[in-house]
């Protein structure tokens, strides 16, 4: 098993980063990606202080093999450039992970 | 459904963080948190560049009030101290997530 780990710095305006999350990238997500299973989550606080990011999504796939060929491929490159233009609130964090 | 994510910076000793992580810290886990599951991840690159964290962990409870119990037990803090001591690359991010 692989994992896509995206993290969202909070956004400048959360409704309008809520709606065009919800209503634009996730759909998207599962048009472009669709071997992948998404886990969203929304963080709501941390132990301490203000946490550094504001959602992050995690995109499973069967394999590395599988996850680096859909990130690769066009559809996962348009949905990157869509999270990246999405994030108000500063750079989005990619990671790949196992 | 909630989870505690905790993301730990590249430390300066890869193998004497793994050996900890492994040896110390996921038993610790299993012992002081039993109503947690943990899902623990390891970051093996990004889609550019280096990636900002070598290590998540994402400990799932059932409810947002189980996991605000647990994580401010004995065994809880515990847990979250032994986890700050074991990162040599920086300080821990710990996240609440829904």
């Amino acid at each position: 098993m692989a994992k896509l780990i995206v993290l969202y710095p909070r956004p400048t305006d959360v409704d309008a980063f809520e709606k065009a999350y919800v209503e634009e990238h996730e759909p998207l997500v599962a048009e472009k990606l669709p071997t992948a299973r998404l886990v969203a989550t929304r963080i709501v606080g941390a132990p301490r202080g203000e946490p550094p990011f504001y959602r992050m999504a995690e995109l499973h796939f069967d394999s590395m093999e599988e996850l680096q060929r859909a990130a690769a491929s066009e559809g996962g490159i348009a949905t990157a450039r869509h999270a990246i233009k999405m994030s108000t609130g500063g750079p989005v964090v990619f990671m790949i992970g196992e």
